[in-house]
């Protein structure tokens, strides 16, 4: 059984094709400045060369049939027709609550991603588009959803409610959602497996941490809190998202800069977070690093930010759960940003963390377990794949409505 | 030797008359709608009857007045003349990061008051008429600021810097100041004493609960971190204040109700909070609470959304510090709001937080130590007393510049 896996952002295609039995990638590649000049198809099928056309590529569906001809291909193929993918999974960014796993697309699922597009502008009409091409381009294949909203559907109202007048919660849905869904629930899952947990009696606390960044909390395999909101800018600083910060500072840099709100609302999203703290050195943390070890104060100072602000968000999600079995670290920084675990580990010791030193410095981007044997709370790395999450969430779905 | 401490409001004013030998209150009181229809003066001399006073009271210089005439008075007073007056005391809202501790005011104090009246609106203006009309009226006694915003000046920038751009700070200051100042000093320190605590070796959580709610972390004396941030708007969900949220709700909700940046933040500071989630049932918690007491699932949910909030800051301090000794409640909620202390307490046990039962249900209004003796963190309710606190500084600054 293989499933192809989608992702389509407002002008790209991500894809993997999976073969489940074994969970190998048959092929993956990207779609790149759909409907922008320059655009290009990079194509690369397991043991066969990459293959990269660089042509026009005006809409979502042209490119959704270039991907299918690669797929197919004779000679770039892995595939050899339709009759080869048992289910295409989409990644949709906001769907609401109403589906926390992933869901079979009819007329519901199309409207439920319609009437979220105010809140996901840029993702949910390419989600859309993507959906309504291979509904034309593999008429035989069935399409599923998966939710990057759905991890946090179990959220109570606790923690799902903002102190604002009810009636926008009521109207408007104004509420936290969460983000990176699929991510937060591959890796929790994972965690329980490598750490040897029971599903129904652990506390985990799962740090991503990447150019976007979110934490959960995972309680006896549900989500429970999860740092982004309503909207991905709330929760951590990111590569250049401001995270949490007082609602009123909207207001005091409209009034002293004369913007607007919507002048205010990209600035938060693409001026800010370490870009904007390091007075737009960069928003790639390896730059910062290591212009905080040349000695540039400012670079050191947005570091410390970072981290101090994970340890208080996960101090945060211990306390919301009563304790925590474990910290897991993943993400391109969680996987790889070594220098990042002692600024972070450090300050829980008072949960009991004690950390393996070697095993700290030394694992990147793999799997590993990187507290000591004696540790309270088991911290690891896991590299996430969102892909791969999508796909097993898509062959449980076939094998549920068999 | 007697300080007069005095708090100008927009609108208001209150005073104590502290005789400093043995902290005793000679006389306190208030002014009410000051410049607005039913001014009032009810002074409350101790050892002598109430007298109240319905007058138009047109300006704070007015109503300084009518204090000193009362408390000068030979039926109602309390003192002979402002030769018993050792030092007036102001409890000014935002004085930037200059001044720490309680200063006298000079040309450059009330410049620092002035330059932060963008950032304290209300207050800052009243202030400085409450300064000034002392100056007039009192004009051997000397004057003392003492800034809502000082103890927050020992922050580290990793806790009061925003992940926007660096320049806001450069040009406006904006960055977490955190207020109550005054109650958290006078908690912190209070802490150590009635739980046996080393200044310079501790790690203190002040939950200052009230209509408006704050929570700092203090560690060997010094103000770590603090929830209200560049404005009051900011931390805990308040009577009417938002408090925390994701910032793209601003933006979200003015377009959806075709509103503007200012009617947003007057939404968030005076109609949000458990006001706003509890559907405009109330601001007070003891409506709330008999509400949810009576069933009420609005007023249930409210109120969990606040206990919840107080969890996640106490967790997040507690990781800030790696660890915590004691946590206080004080505020009006947090001395006499039992019913809310096993919501937060029992979900703090991951701490070695162990309460005595009888001590958290039936301590109101008064010190008192509520965990139990075998507790790994001492909890104590500790009635806040900002006059006293502010009346001790200014003392303490007598002495130094003796």
């Amino acid at each position: 059984m293989n499933i192809l896996v989608i992702n389509c952002g407002s002008s790209s295609l991500k894809y993997q094709l999976i073969r489940m039995e074994d969970e190998f990638v048959l092929a993956k590649g990207s779609v790149t400045r759909i409907g922008i000049m320059g655009s290009e198809l990079v194509h690369k099928p397991s043991n066969k060369e990459v293959y990269d056309i660089k042509t026009p590529i005006k809409t979502h569906g042209v490119a959704i049939r270039l991907v299918l001809q690669a797929l197919f291909d004779k000679d770039h193929g892995v595939i050899e027709s339709e009759k080869d993918i048992a289910c295409v999974g989409h990644r949709v960014l906001h769907g609401g609550t109403k589906y926390r796993a992933a869901a079979f697309v009819n007329e519901d699922v199309k409207n439920i991603i319609k009437s979220h597009i105010e809140l996901g502008p840029l993702h949910n009409p390419a989600n859309l588009i993507g959906i309504d091409a291979c509904e034309h381009n593999l008429s035989g294949v069935p399409n599923a959803a998966v939710f990057d909203t759905g991890y946090g559907t179990t959220m109570e109202p606790k923690a799902y409610l903002y102190a604002i007048p009810r009636e926008y919660y009521d109207k408007y849905h104004v509420r936290r959602f969460g983000f990176h869904g699929t991510s937060h629930s591959y890796v929790s899952k994972r965690t329980m497996e490598l750490v040897g947990l029971n599903r129904d009696n652990c506390k985990i606390i799962v740090c991503h941490l990447g150019n976007g960044s979110s934490i959960s909390a995972t309680q006896d395999g549900n989500c429970v809190d999860t740092s982004m909101g309503l909207t991905p800018l709330e929760g951590l600083p990111m590569g250049t998202r401001s995270g949490d910060l007082d609602p009123a500072i909207l207001e005091y840099i409209c009034r002293r800069e004369k913007k607007s709100i919507q002048d205010m609302l990209y600035i938060l999203n693409h001026k800010s977070g370490v870009f904007g703290l390091s007075n737009g050195l960069s928003s790639d943390f390896r730059d910062l690093r290591a212009a905080a070890e040349r000695g540039d104060r400012v670079a050191a100072e947005t570091l410390d930010v970072f981290a101090y602000r994970i340890i208080k968000y996960i101090g945060a999600y211990a306390a919301a759960m009563n304790g925590v079995d474990a910290i897991t670290l993943t993400g391109g920084i969680g996987e790889n940003a070594t220098w990042l675990r002692p600024m972070i580990f450090d300050n829980l010791r008072y949960l009991g963390v004690k950390m393996d030193l070697e095993k700290m410095e030394n694992t990147v981007g793999k799997e590993m377990i990187i507290s000591a044997p004696d540790s309270k709370v088991t911290v690891s790395v896991i590299p996430t794949n969102e892909e791969l999450a999508i796909a097993r969430e898509c062959k449980r779905l076939l094998e549920e409505t068999k």
